[in-house]
């Protein structure tokens, strides 16, 4: 809201004790996390394109950035909350008139609407701490990739051995989801980083500012041109946290994974003991809670999503309160997803695996006899569905004589041959076993993106070359926002000295 | 998790420093606010059931006791996070040990699983709180119906005038829902207020313990008897925060009626100052924010409801950190809804209502023709169809002359009828106009829980009678757990004297 | 909305093609279901109710319900969708009109909203439905608990185990929160069972109608007072979807651990072959998608629900569209949580376990290591911590020794007792055996909801009793519905024949 | 699942009645929808490319693709649903034998996993469907943007009047962030259209495969690289459904303030006739139904969209049913937000505009009178503070007088001004007349994106360029899928004759 008068001519009414106890001091707390110092800033940048633009007097501009420069080196906690002063806003306004006087204070709210662009100044720096973060873990799950690159594991089809793969396609296959889900909280961040600033209460105003020249001032890549939806879209927040959501969805599943691959009948794997929860009583007993942690945080930051999503779907497209109702959960949901991210970088870094028994278990199934068939049907020229007919059969047997799928030789399945096409295919010994090994399995399924082990380090390669110009650009976005700051200072300060 | 060693032994690997950050730290928080005096009373509770049984020798309970009676005097600032004792009962274990020595503490974790029941013990006084605000905010609604029992107003179809009513029959309107609701919270605070304890880690034990004894003196209803249920259910916070949800349901839908009849073109109530957002610059101007507000809260609910939903959706039917996630939502869930119905309570309360502007604005709109075209019916015996035909002609014809409702006269029906079907209607100027008049039309609408004055009357006094049971079963519910609470207290402290 | 006029009259400007195809056509669709025969016993209960108040002429009601016994035998074939008449209301209307007349048909919408309480009525059948497999499905689980009642299991704490268990106590403890579940299902039958006829527009009429004798006529408990809330409310949607949740997510915890007890490492159960999806390849593999399947359905109701809410959430309280969008998802959740409860029927009865498998598995693990610590406790009154603390050393000795629980011998505990606290305890091999031994772990534990088979047995039988109780009360509800629509298809015959 | 038989060896168990009732058949309909012609082009495709390779002979390719030619004229009735043959795979694989032979069929299902990547080409057409009714919808808010770049109406902060802006301007910003919205559409759409053929069950193939002639022939951009990622993640189902939401908040939010702007009160504007629900008692009364309906519309997609997330999030990583039953609502979710958008631009291009009123309520407000303060500001360089002070003591009084904003006069200024800071301020009557008219208002407020007419053109001609650009971008699409189905179809007709 617009508002050019300043905090004792404007609060005339004192709220009720109810209102200041469930209102106004819970928007307090929760703006003072994002305005404090955001709004430091735009008070500076406005004032500093106002004297550009003769609108303001140098002498009054002076005066209230050298109050400004004193508040936010003093920070926070140079002020405190008062019932009478709703909002961060008044505070501070409240704070300044005290330290430079009323006059030059009035200023400050000309022709702006108070809390724009506040949010999206703070909200554009948390999309980068996730991104960081999300970086860092996928990092983590490459190097893992690499690392397993030949850790043979059951493949997995409705809880089943399917195929045999390894643990580092696995890991890459967690990888690619993340990389898009990065590349739409980038998008997120294009969206967030519009200077909203200058779109007045709703209708800009009549005064001869320079939006873009405060936007530049303020670190944003642009300006949100329409001043109505200045005010009143939150898509920047949708957009944002439903990126993190996706990241999230995807990092759950491999969580679910994991926890039923640390249990006790699996032992494929354990977090390290430093991610454990443990049991004095039984020392065998670690308990890999780290996995639903995680899992439980994500359903919290579905929760706040849905939140976020139904609290703007309700709304009118206007300056409601609404609309600043969902930036609490907007933060809790890109904080979450940072969090869940390091601590699982951590995880993934220090996970001990127990490549013997995935390997074992791997090959006692009988996930790799498609293969045999397939080697049948290769060497003999014998129709598909004969070559399977008979691999069939011979699992069958196998199962009821009790044996695992390396105990099959060649001999048994040339008996087996016999009974169903009535002749020897001329299998050797070697062919047999190597169809059966889960080591040749994944080796020889080598199409791109398959489990191969050369195919996992050729993409491991270029995932990091990618996500290293990932960084790159992030590292770009933090850099631009620092120099917006330092210019910001350095106007500030030519126009406190008199330059 | 049962654990029956003491913290030394147990924390034997200390946690990763992402692991303490951003695990640990975070769930010692959550926990301290509802395991601090709920565990040192289920320690009371359990140590005089264990000298009770024989299991325990009184010395030791005594001295335990002895320091859990110091504990609680000194309350939770007594003991302070420490990284290596990861949750809130290894520290109090640890400050327990190091008042009465390890022997003694060690009994306390016998047969016993941690975390049980300490959140339903907290979450039922949640429940209980959020009831009477939910009263609360009934007694001013049914407060406000009776005073607004003629208040007449439009009621609306698809946002256009229907047919006349009174604010007071919208709020009756309201609350019956609201009834419900508390209903439902009713039988959530019975889902609730079930022991869990001596579950053990999910089979209870094998020492004779007595669960019911242990129930009763932590002033539990009754005992929740599957031991793996003990430990794994969360049905009780899903039928509580959906309950809570139902009423915020119904609650939001009140907000936006009112946030939309207090815009500038209704102008029909308007919330109090000391509830309204002021703009010094626009005198007349005064936001009616808390409908946003209370709006914004609702939504925040749904999400994490959500969040808690999802949360037991997604997890193995166990002892899992899932379910310890879902208590952060779901305390939210409660605390948001009561604090929404409390500052609510204050805003029906005060709130300025424009009766003078309803009424005419209904009178104006053509709402009550309805009527008219009953009373031709019931008058003249005209078949239905006839009757309305005329009065639909008449509309068509006041609309075009550019007339109000109330500008019509019998005459000017009459012309209309002679139009329609030949002849006179022989209808009276008074019959006319009480046919049009919102305020006879709504006196005469008297079916049951029909807007007509008397029935809004009635209505409250019986809904009056039914909320002063439901006062008096919530005191009882208090009652009962104070009394449990006074009880334990004197079987510690005879345990403590030696008694 | 109230609308006392006929068809052709009201439709006097034809919907544009877009409106026609993609709402008229869509919400006639959705509304066919529900109205068809609902519409047609509304109708009839309100002229026999009219022609008893004087209000209607027995002969033109008469006329009417004789066209309404045709509709009905012919069934909602008899009409079709035709783009002019856009709801099914006006259909039906329009055949009537054809049939017997304009006049006696007007009387049809004499003081009534169309749409109320159609849904109510088909609604409160559904719930029924939905119920009755709930109950079907709870027998199925208390079969299985008591024939499982032996079979011992590991119970698991964060995917290790914990404490042994058995498949019965673990079903039993899926029991009890589908009961509460039922419970809380039946309190939403009897808020949706509420007359809200009667209740015009929104304000009723002044007509002397009876809104308890169509009630009555009509099979419902009691009529809704308030006529707003009548038109307005969704509580009863919200109550009963969300009973239906709670329940579906019990059911999809418990498939998630049967997914995983089904699963190539544990092979603990699986589906009978015909509730398992199979492979011609791998005549061992079957997979249990029904599992997925059922988890699926799950996260669908769980969509649906917050459809709902967030529906009802966002909409004006009044007679809305919004209301209406939310019928649809409701009649979604109750049929595919009943269609769920009676597939999961079926695998629950048929489900084959490997009980063998589960014993050995659970033997090996050292989940019964506790109890021999309880036992030396009990036996040789050492402290606790010295008790366990021999214990823990066992276990680690143990394990680093390659042994399995069972191999562990008097002997073996005693030379670690020696070395913890320098003297032997006295233990004999039976003692060790027995407190290691699964099956006598579960047998001692006996407490209220312990894993001991008498208790479990006893439990089962209870749960029956209660069972069978409701069964009782949804049979006598079904019964009360047909005999109203018997009393009213007697009271229509009698105004047919002129009696 | 990866299946190298058919289906008379495979089904050996038949399903259990309530397995077919429950599970196959509505798989069946839901599959039968997204994968008749899916299936049989990636048969077709898959031959193609196994011939090339030299995998297969090519006589028994051209039997199978004259069988699938034949299946495809014939189209989806050419097959019925059998209990027997679970799935559309089988059922079309059965078809296929009876024509052709048990042994070429056996080729189709070599090295393939049957359900990879029929959704994805379905879904990637239903993207571009939605994307194209959201382009229609953008044209028709920007057409509309452009008619009523003059129409002046109040811009509300929180309900009341707060500055005066156009309708054109608030359409605007209706309009940008469904750009944003449809860019997030277009990327979802990059990331469904990668081919995941030829991923095997989950781990590839050894046979020499070509998956990128594969992709090329079936339309793709690219492949998805991880054979397991291509089995298992659903990312391109939450990106596609959360973009579709956002563009759904934003209408939702329009849909409520047209709701607001329709009702009896306000009188803004109308949908025409043709898209409103008619009334015949009562002439006037026509329903603005089509908000509410779009809106409910709207919270069954978020609805669907929950049921996405949540169906994903709790899953195993791996090819699982869960994934396959976030097909039917993802499709939902497109579908009601593409229906949506499209009879919402009939009901933008139609709507009635009652300007006059609208600028008639913009006047009489005071929403104008802050540019009366300015004004003062700018002519007589009078401190802001004090300004203000004159305007607020002016309106209080104008208030108090029973005055609207357009009734001001210099004079009236003056004698406050003289009251405030005893002189005059030398306004003419020209200046006041001027600040307070909401037509100036909107003029003079031309910051970039402020509501001046000059800038609604502007922007509205840019926006336009880009939305022809996007409109471009999309008939590329279309095309690259058409021209590879008619490749498609050239290689396997020269396959067919033997070319």
């Amino acid at each position: 809201m617009s508002d050019f008068a300043t905090t004792s001519e404007r609060v005339k009414v004192p709220h009720d004790p109810l209102y200041v106890e469930y209102i106004d001091r819970e928007r307090y707390i929760e703006e003072l996390e994002y305005q404090f110092y955001t709004l430091i800033d735009t008070h500076r940048a406005w004032l500093v394109m106002l004297v550009d633009k003769g609108i303001v007097p140098t002498k009054d501009a002076a005066a209230v950035l050298r109050g400004l420069k004193e508040l936010k080196s003093k920070g926070p906690e140079a002020i405190e909350y008062k019932p009478g002063y709703n909002d961060v806003y008044t505070h501070i306004e409240q704070w300044l008139i005290d330290k430079v006087g009323r006059e030059p204070v009035a200023h400050l709210s000309l022709a702006r609407t108070r809390p724009e662009p506040l949010m999206r100044m703070y909200f554009r720096e948390r999309i980068l701490d996730c991104l960081e973060e999300m970086y860092n873990f996928r990092t983590a799950v490459l190097d893992s990739a690499e690392k397993n690159k030949d850790t043979v594991m059951p493949g997995y089809t409705h809880q089943q051995h399917g195929q045999p793969t390894t643990f580092g396609a696995y890991l890459l296959a967690i990888h690619d989801p993340l990389a898009r889900a990065s590349a739409w909280l980038e998008m997120a961040y294009a969206t967030t980083n519009e200077s909203t600033m200058g779109c007045g209460a709703l209708a800009g105003t009549a005064f001869p500012i320079d939006r873009y020249q405060v936007a530049e001032l303020l670190g944003f890549d642009s300006i949100m041109e329409s001043t109505i939806a200045s005010v009143s879209t939150g898509d920047h927040l949708v957009q944002s946290t439903s990126a993190a959501n996706d990241a999230m969805i995807t990092l759950s599943r491999m969580c679910l994974d994991m926890e039923q691959w640390s249990n006790t009948e699996a032992k494929f794997m354990e977090p390290a003991p430093e991610f454990s929860d443990v049991s004095s009583m039984m020392p065998q007993k670690k308990n890999p809670c780290v996995f639903e942690f995680a899992r439980g945080k994500i359903s919290r930051v579905l929760g706040d999503t849905v939140g976020i999503y139904a609290g703007l779907l309700k709304s009118f497209y206007a300056d409601v309160i609404d609309l600043e109702m969902t930036y609490g959960p907007s933060l809790r949901v890109l904080d979450q997803t940072r969090a869940t991210m390091k601590f699982m970088t951590g995880v993934i870094n220090t996970m001990i695996i127990h490549s013997k028994r995935m390997l074992e278990t791997t090959a006692e199934g009988f996930s790799t006899v498609s293969e045999l068939a397939d080697e049948i049907f290769r060497s003999t020229g014998l129709p598909h569905r004969l070559a399977h007919s008979i691999v069939a059969n011979t699992v069958t047997r196998a199962l009821h004589d009790g044996m695992v799928a390396t105990d099959i030789t060649a001999e048994y399945v040339e008996k087996i041959a016999g009974e169903v096409i009535g002749r020897k295919l001329g299998l050797s010994d070697a062919q047999v076993k190597k169809a059966l090994d889960p080591v040749e399995f994944v080796k020889s399924h080598d199409v791109p993106g398959g489990p191969a082990p050369a195919e996992t380090l050729r993409i491991v390669k270029e995932r990091r070359k990618k996500l290293a110009e990932e960084r790159s650009r992030l590292a770009g976005r933090r850099k631009k926002v620092t120099e917006a700051e330092k210019a910001l200072d350095q106007a500030a300060e030519n126009l406190i000295s008199g330059k």
